[in-house]
């Protein structure tokens, strides 16, 4: 008689699939971290150089490069351009409190 | 008299945060697209075992581990959290296609 490996369960392979997740969640965390801080860095040279928070042209620069980048990694281009619409409305936002903070702290000083 | 290094200006400055921003896109992008691979194998686990396409508990625990993550890259956790359920979003709503689609098809076969 053989030892035949028995196939693993629909949660099994749910489990599996799920670990593989958390990992690459870990990694998107730590990349996004890396994101923010040239945006912070772009937020604060703006403040100081009176730059607007938004650039429309450069938005839509990134939009269809991303779209580009989207469709030659097999993810839908829809997807990735809202999830770079999502991630900019966040950073605009940021943007604006340093801003604000920045021109209140002159107006105190 | 000695040649000393021309500041950046503040544009230069500037092009170069966005070219680390572009880099760390096309490495989002590419990671993104394998999350979704991982998320399309268990939309058609899921479908084909009848396993709900969403599950509150599992996403709780995605969301708190997240929260902690982004707190110890230095992310804001509610910009994290955010993130994730925009994602998580978008996967149920593809599990639904999928899970729509294979209905259709037991239907017609």
């Amino acid at each position: 008689m053989t030892n035949t490996p028995t196939p693993p369960s629909p949660m099994e392979t749910l489990q599996k699939l799920r670990h593989s997740i958390d990992n690459i969640d870990a990694a998107l965390v730590a990349i996004l971290a890396e994101r923010f801080r040239c945006t912070q860095a772009i937020g604060e040279l703006k403040s100081l150089h009176k730059i607007p928070p938004a650039d429309p042209k450069r938005e839509a620069q990134q939009i269809a490069r991303l779209r580009r980048l989207a469709t030659e990694a097999n993810l839908d281009p829809d997807f990735a351009e809202k999830f770079l619409n999502f991630i900019i409305c966040e950073v605009i936002r940021y943007h604006k409190i340093i801003a604000n903070s920045s021109e209140s702290s002159s107006e105190s000083s």
